[in-house]
């Protein structure tokens, strides 16, 4: 029979989890392995709110198993390394993203995309290859694979760069491979949370010209003032969306409900690509004319592989990138996750993990 | 008031037309205007019979102005040219494909991409510069700006040729632009008519394996062992569709009526490519989990620029690439095109219009 989550593994482990699917998280008593020979075991320090994360608590894509720790952005300090450990040691400032393990044999693992290994082990609600399962970020501490743990930049707050590790990597990614880079071209970001406001940041770094497109001019001023947006356009205003037809480059779509594509499509020039990072549950309309009569491509992408997270660190680090957060106590997550439900959030909640995770 | 099509030119043409959305077609009388200083006049050999002159002729898409003449699949001898014209002589084997004109200004005709630019005169159904209507290559003569005429390779015979102007180029062109080009990689053509079936010949040209994706069996053995498919692929057999999952790495997609995509992105490897060339009337369902999950996209492309056809053109002679045709006489085009669209065609109906073109 399988041993509880409590005693597992050898190791105390406290966080907060979801029980059931009214998605409500309360304290949890759990156990994490020792540390092993190549692993590295951080103290959680922040841990930010992915949409994900409430997705899960709340089973809404039907996968998860219940008592669920959520947490795939989490910052900490090393506290512990394994005796083949030597990128890092005690005290740095790491970060941990959306995997924390892989097969490392397989033809992604050995192109360093280890987010597209079959085998890739989830930070949470995911089996492990002991068999045992993984419990996430909100929680004290972790014991991770050294391969999957990141170096935080120095100048970098710890708070405002969780988001990185989820939320940074998964709009970063798609930027690089598909080629969303060029100094000044246009770049459409739709959608302004989480992932949106990432992007924003990122084509601003990349010298971009970025149009924020939202369905309500709500958060208009913010983007324009704050996070450095060169225009906003809303979605709503049929005048607005037909004089901006044709002269966008590039669109990440972060709207994770469903919603019309053509619109969208109808604001790419020739050869325009629309990389869809947001996960809708059921299948979105594709206009056929519209990609054929402008060379126009629809491409997803999947957060990122590690050395790729890491470069996407770096490049950060370099740009004085970090995402705009609200920082929560860790009691105050099942307001936060009803206020996310609500895309009420500027522009990702953060949970102050060290300082109020107590039983 | 405007001239009827016989006096609007000074040069009488013949041809057969549509007169209405029956899209049966008939003898019919026009014109066409004098050889200008730019242009080039072809006797007109060989026309293809192509699936979009079936939309055409039955206005499907709403775009037909009667009477219309089709046909943008033509190949034949050049009779006159102008006094600006240097790169073609009298006697030349040469064809004319999708336009036969554009602005010539445009950011898109400037990098060779004619058949985007907004202002492109296509070549039957569509307004000239001078106020006139495009007729097209059902017809004895035709007389074209020099930009838009294409020299056929000598080694290449004429009937089979004629399918390339269209059929040739429109999937040629995304394979170059989607870069589906790496020797040894797995090429699925879905749809095996008359663009499926080039797709055949380039992907085996270029080196790669292919698989022919088709409902039923009926033109399995004369994929294989006629066009040179490495691999049949039945996708009403879901044991062989589950078996094939995440073996190929491009896919061109050819089918024109509404189809499912989620069965065909399945068949994908990370990082797969499916270009869709048919025109469905309906928008298609895009499986966002699909894209996202295996970094796979979806892109579209619209025949390809005079330089591009050109290039492939050259292509096929260095390959000794043509269609497989049925050798059709003009009166038994209202026979091809109800068989056209029962899809009983192997796999292109060619017009032997020098010699069955009669009153």
């Amino acid at each position: 029979m399988a041993k509880s989550p409590e005693n597992e593994h050898p190791q105390k482990a406290f966080g907060w989890a979801a029980r059931d699917n009214s998605g409500i998280l309360s304290p949890f008593d759990f156990s994490r392995r020792e540390n092993g020979n190549d692993d590295v075991t951080l103290k959680i320090l922040y841990c930010g709110v992915c949409h994900s994360d409430l997705h899960i608590v709340k089973n809404d894509w039907g996968v998860t198993t219940y008592p669920v720790v959520p947490g795939h952005e989490m910052v900490g300090l090393v506290t512990k390394i394994g005796s083949n450990v030597k990128k890092f040691k005690v005290g740095d400032k790491v970060g941990v993203g959306v995997i924390v393990d892989s097969c490392k044999n397989c033809e992604n693992c050995q192109q360093d995309l280890q987010n597209y290994c079959p085998k890739a082990v989830f930070t949470y609600n995911s089996p492990n290859f002991d068999g045992t399962k993984t419990y996430g970020g909100y929680s004290d501490f972790m014991v991770v694979h050294q391969q999957f743990v990141l170096q935080i930049p120095e100048n970098l707050p710890l708070d405002a760069s969780a988001p990185l590790l989820c939320a940074g990597i998964t709009v970063y990614s798609p930027m690089m491979y598909y080629g969303m880079t060029q100094p000044g071209k246009h770049l459409g970001v739709a959608g302004l949370g989480g992932l949106g406001h990432m992007a924003v940041k990122f084509g601003k770094a990349l010298g971009l010209k970025v149009t924020v497109i939202s369905s309500s001019t709500r958060k208009q001023a913010e983007a324009i003032n704050k996070l450095g947006a060169d225009f906003f356009l809303v979605s709503s205003d049929p005048e607005k969306m037909k004089a901006a037809i044709g002269t966008m480059d590039y669109i990440i779509d972060t709207v994770s409900a469903v919603h019309p594509l053509v619109p969208l499509l109808g604001l790419l020039k020739l050869n325009g690509k629309l990389v869809t990072v947001g996960l809708p549950e059921k299948p979105l309309e594709l206009p056929i004319f519209s990609i054929v009569k402008g060379r126009k491509l629809v491409g997803g992408s999947d957060f990122g592989g590690i050395k790729e997270t890491q470069e996407m660190l770096d490049f950060c680090g370099k740009h004085n990138i970090t995402a705009e957060i609200e920082l929560i106590k860790m009691d105050q997550i099942n307001t936060a996750m009803a206020r996310l439900a609500n895309s009420d959030v500027r522009y990702r909640f953060v949970i102050d993990v060290a300082n109020s995770l107590s039983k």
